[in-house]
Order: C-alpha cells, then sequence, then structure tokens
C-alpha cells in the first residue's frame, strides 16, 4: 500500500433542476464577473445557455460568452479567452457542457491567474501557482473533469495534445442534473460509459499499492456502469440510470479509485491517445478499440488483479486456472463492449490502418510517455506497436 | 432517488509518518498562530505531541496548547479555548487525537469566528456563518470527524448532549498516518471498527431514495471494515489493516455513502446516545449491544435492504424467504460483533437496568428527536421502549 493524498474541494450539487442554483453559488464563491465557457450547439439549441443567462440576469451577475470549446480543446480558443476575460474583468468562469469545455475553462483561469504562456503548464515548463475560480454545469458524463485535477488542451501547430494536472485546476462546484444528459446521442452515452470505466480501470490493474476498500468501491463502481450501460442502451431517458452512471463520472476519475496504489497504468489511454492524433475517433469508442488487444497483451504480469477482475466485476465463475479466468473477464468485457455497439478493435472503429501509421503511432507513444510506461506491464516501443498490430 | 450535496474539501494526507508534513499544510491554509488541542495523556506518552511541537518550532509557527477534551466533549473547555485563542490571537486551530479533540476544536472555530454564545448553534438557536480553519493530526480511527461536517457537545448543567453539523466545520486537512492508531486498546479498536460500520449502516438502511452505486460503495466499505477489524483482534499492529479502517473511517461518515438516500436512519445512534447520557459507556460498544434488538424491531419494514445487507455485506446464502434471510444477516452481524468482543444487548455490555430507566431513557429520546424518528422504520417513545426492553 503506497501513501495518497486525497483532496476533492469539488462541492457537488446533483439532481433535477439544479442548474436553477447556479448564480447563487456563483456569489458563495465570489463571482461577480461571469466567463460562461461552452462548446457546441447542443447547450444552445436545448434551451439550457439562455436558461442559465436569465438566472444570472435576475441576479444581477454580470457575464460574457465564449462557445466554441471542442474535443481535445484548443490552444487558440483558451488564448481567446483569457484576452477576453482580461478585457472584461472576468472573475469567476463557468463551464456549460462536457470535458471540452471544462478542459478549456480550467486552461484560460490557469492563463488569467498566472503570467506568462500558459502553454508552458502544459508542456511541463513550469507549475501554476492559482487559477481564477470555476464552476461547471455538467451535461455530458464522461471525462470526470468536473471534479478532477486535469485537463487535455491540443496545440494546432503540429496537433500537440497534452494534459496537465493541478489541485488549483479542480471546479469550486459542478451541478450534476442528469436529466441534462438525456438528449445525448446514444453512441455518445455509449462512449461515456466506456471512458468512465477506464478511468477507474486504468487505476484497478497495477502492480503495486493496492488497497481493499479501494479495490472494493472500484469494482461496485464498474459494475454499477456496466449494468446501467446497458439500461440506458435500451431506455435513454430513464433518469435513475442516466444519474447512476453521472455520479459515477465523477468517482470514477476524482481520485477515490486510486487511493493507496501506485498511480495506476494509464498505458490504454496512452495508445488511444495517438490513435486521437491520428484519426477522427471519440475518445471511449478508442479506448474499447485499444484495451481488449492491450489486456491481452500484459494479463499474464498482472494475474492477480485480471482475475479479480473477472471475478468481481464481470461475474466470471471461480473455475479453472487463473490464466483461464483472467481471460474469460477480459473476453466478458469485450462481450459487453459489443453489446453496447463498443468497437473492439480498430478495424470495428472504422480505421484501416496502414502497418506503417502503427509504427508512426507507437514511435510518438513511445516519445510521448519518456520511452516506457505501464503499471500492469511496463511496455517499451515495441510492445506498443505489437498492441496497435493486435487491435487490428 | 433523492438529490443530494457532496461536499468533502479536507484534504487527507495518508500514510506513514504524515505528521512530519504539519507545519505545511498550516502555512498552506494560512495559518500563523496555533493552537494545538488535544484529549488526554495517550498524544502526550506517544511522544506525538512534542514532535508536532517540534515541527512547529522548526517551521516558526507560533502555537498555544490545551489538552483536556474527553469523548462528548464539555461545553466549559470550548469556553476555555474560545478565551485562549482570543487572548492569544489564534487564526489556526490545529486537533491532535480522535472525534473528541476534533468535535471540541470544531466548537472552538466557530466560537472565535461568531457572535454570542457558541451553545445556541448546538441548541438550534442560530446557524454559524463561518469557523476559524482547522486541521486534524488523527490518532483514533472512529467517529469520521477528521473528514465530517459534525461535532457533538455536551453542557455540563444538566448533561445536555447536541451534535451541529454545518461545512464551515469541515477539516481543511486531515493527516492519518495508521500507525499512529496502533497503540490504542483492543476494545477502543474495536469500538471504532463499530462505529465507523454504523456511520454507514445508518445510511444504508433506509426505505428511501437509494442509489446503487451507493449501495455497492457501503457494501464494499462495510466487507472491507468487517473483515480487517477481525485481522486487528489478532494482530493489532498489522499496518494494512490499520490502513484499510482508518480510510473507511473517513469514507464511512464524509456523506459518500449516503448520496441519493433520504438522510439515513440514525435511530441507533439516538437509541445509543441516552444510553451514554446514562452510563459510561464506550460509544462503539453502545451502538454494537443496540443494534440487533434495533434491526429485529425494524427489519420487516425495511425487508429489502436488510436482505441486501445479508447478501451483500454478511454472505448469507439466497436460500429460503426474504424474512429468512435477513434474520440471518442480523444474526451474523451479531456474530460478528461477539467475535471482536462487542457486546450485543446491554448486559453484555455490563448494564443491568431497571425497567424505570429504560422507561426514562425511552421518554428522553423521544423528545430528543422531537417524539418520533426513524427511515427503516419511523419509531415513536413507546417502540423506543419496546427495544430498550429487547436489548436487555
Amino acid at each position: 500500500m503506497f501513501d495518497f493524498k486525497y483532496y476533492t474541494p469539488t462541492k457537488v450539487i446533483f439532481g433535477r433542476k439544479t442548474e436553477d442554483q447556479v448564480a447563487d453559488l456563483i456569489k458563495e464563491f465570489g463571482g461577480t464577473k461571469v466567463l460562461i465557457h461552452y462548446g457546441g450547439g447542443s447547450v444552445v439549441r436545448s434551451g439550457l445557455l439562455d436558461r442559465v443567462k436569465n438566472t444570472l440576469d435576475q441576479a444581477g451577475i454580470a457575464y460574457v460568452e465564449l462557445g466554441g470549446a471542442v474535443p481535445n480543446p484548443h490552444l487558440g480558443l483558451v488564448y481567446e479567452g483569457i484576452e477576453l476575460c482580461r478585457k472584461e474583468n472576468v472573475d469567476f468562469l463557468l463551464a456549460v457542457g462536457g470535458g471540452s469545455a471544462i478542459d478549456s475553462a480550467k486552461a484560460i483561469g490557469y492563463g488569467l491567474a498566472n503570467e506568462g504562456d500558459v502553454w508552458d503548464f502544459y508542456d511541463y515548463k513550469r507549475q501554476v501557482k492559482g487559477a481564477v475560480p470555476l464552476g461547471v454545469i455538467l451535461t455530458i458524463a464522461a471525462t470526470g473533469s468536473e471534479m478532477s485535477d486535469s485537463s487535455v488542451i491540443t496545440k494546432e501547430d503540429g496537433l500537440v495534445k497534452r494534459g496537465y494536472s493541478s489541485d488549483y485546476g479542480r471546479p469550486k462546484f459542478a451541478i450534476m442534473n442528469p436529466e441534462l444528459t438525456m438528449t445525448l446521442p446514444d453512441y455518445q452515452t455509449a462512449c461515456g460509459c466506456t471512458d468512465i470505466m477506464m478511468h477507474t480501470m486504468e487505476r484497478y490493474f497495477t502492480n503495486g499499492g493496492n488497497m481493499e476498500i479501494t479495490d472494493a468501491l472500484a469494482e461496485g463502481l464498474l459494475r454499477t456502469v456496466k449494468k446501467n450501460a446497458v439500461i440506458l442502451r435500451d431506455d435513454p431517458k430513464n433518469y435513475d440510470a442516466r444519474a447512476e452512471v453521472m455520479w459515477a463520472g465523477s468517482l470514477a476519475h476524482n481520485g477515490l479509485t486510486g487511493c493507496g496504489n501506485d498511480g495506476g497504468d494509464w498505458m490504454t489511454h496512452k495508445l488511444e491517445h495517438e490513435l486521437g492524433g491520428l484519426y477522427d475517433v471519440a475518445h471511449g469508442a478508442g479506448l474499447a478499440a485499444i484495451w481488449g488487444s492491450w489486456a491481452r497483451y500484459v494479463y499474464k504480469n498482472c494475474l492477480p488483479r485480471f482475475k479479480k477482475f473477472a471475478l468481481n466485476v464481470m461475474d466470471v465463475k471461480d473455475e479453472g486456472t487463473d490464466e483461464e479466468i483472467a481471460l474469460k473477464g477480459i473476453e466478458a468485457m469485450e462481450d459487453f463492449y459489443r453489446s453496447i455497439k463498443m468497437p473492439t478493435n480498430l478495424r470495428e472503429l472504422g480505421i484501416n490502418a496502414a502497418d506503417e501509421d502503427l509504427v508512426t503511432m507507437a514511435h510518438k507513444c513511445a516519445v510521448g510517455v519518456g520511452g516506457e510506461m505501464g503499471s500492469a506491464k511496463v511496455l517499451n516501443e515495441q510492445a506498443m506497436l505489437d498492441i496497435f498490430r493486435m487491435s487490428m
């Protein structure tokens, strides 16, 4: 068991119509002039943006707006946001949307509160020393950014995608109304469930420092999302299932399911990262397409964990050798992915990559992680290439 | 499923020798003059207090000391602390100990930051509007006060014991080194495990608004504490078991295991409360002595939950009627209490109460809860008396 820090200061307000409380929450955390930051048109089309603006108007809170956040949000928009906020003397950021809007707002908050180029933080050159406070109205259950310390930004020049983590980035509040996620396309809902489970699975498949209570929480979370993802496949407007998945999304990535371990494996994320760099794929679907190949490549090096996963999450019977049980668990997970229409290899993801593309991705991935990385099994460039080839 | 708020801003620093970080943490949260507040002699005898003072000395942080916090800490000591802090211009409180020192420090923090008599808050007359920041070095895993919003104070005049909850009371940081709990007497360790489990069981046995993920987390936590309480019975110096129980203690009472439900039942706590008022009993042991009688009295009114508890926490086989399964779960829990030398009735607790004492306790309990209370089953004064009589 490793020592750990656990810090989740975000005040979560969860339930129907909780977005009506946004003005009170902004005031509670000292906001007087707000940047409302959002992504595409769904927040506009659904009328949510207008309702938020009405609420702020009625509370006498001034605001400016900035839309256009995209998945892996672009640095250019971050710069634009920083400039707008400086000009307008914004002292509070409100992200309305999913991970894109939240991550972009985190970067804007770093840029406002720290001198110099905000990209320095994502380029691992400096650490932030503060951030403008951020609140969230969440509309997509997936990235967990509403409670997490992390954000991912893409620099357009060279398409450099980088993540940065700081406790200063943790939102002050997160308004979570499961009803706001009901209009998501089914594919995005399934991608979200995959992403949520993967955030906890990355922390689960390790060779260091596991705590029983962390495992119990992680397994319970995974079972809950697995069950409710199937319910949502058949009944997308099911409030309770939306709520289970939404709350699981926050808990899967706020640190709770990693307490006491070595920090996690994270290689499925790193491999998917390269996929997302070369092809236009949804993050969750990319993770599902890679995971099975990764798991088959590494499981013998992390057998007790894969066995435990098979028994306690996938309901595999405790019969046969440990290896057989572990493999059945991997197969059951792939069956689950298929059941919610997620891909289990690159072809099902719609990618027919030439081998030279796989070589390029493996090389970029290895460079990105500084040569080798992983906890279930440490992977070097050749191992990464092997997994990409297995996933075709 | 009910709407909920989840707010756990406490920064947890968990692991060996983490108390060495106390000065940095106090500085991080703006403390310049500290009250070190503790209970009895164990913190002194173990050398922990001297080590803490050395650390503050080396960091150039000034402090004053106040010992003497007792279980259900006394209002007189709270007044004394407030006066001392005002005189010494204290701007940060550091509780070193268990729930007694932490609860007492919370009350001191309320008294310092709010005008008028601090007892007003515990007497439900006013709400606090702030608190002096508080940090914790935890030495007993039990009450969960290190992350919770609640505190219990006893007014000596009439022995009035009252709890008060406010988010302002949540500690800024909690230093949790499992090694610091190793010198606890076995009985206190078992009492702590009982208290920890009960904090989650009070939230679990309800008739309203359960979430699957909350249940999964609660059941995982209960299984973990149950297993590790037995390990600690035989091997009190087992670091990993100490750590599992210590972290469970915080999670059991910070709100996580109640998200989405109706707030919980809490009648076992209320009944034990009266026991603690009349007799000198350890809180955890009192809870164990009452719980079985409470459970047998209410289970038919909350059958699905008692069945789920039996199957998922107590490993009862899914055979027979729901009532039979529920009863087997209650029996298994009582067997567990006995296995860690906890009482399962008042006589085993060492109390041979006259019936008139039971009548008095039931009456005081009913008055204290405003007539009737409970979620698994709403209990009135007669029901409370029936349960006390069953527990003899």
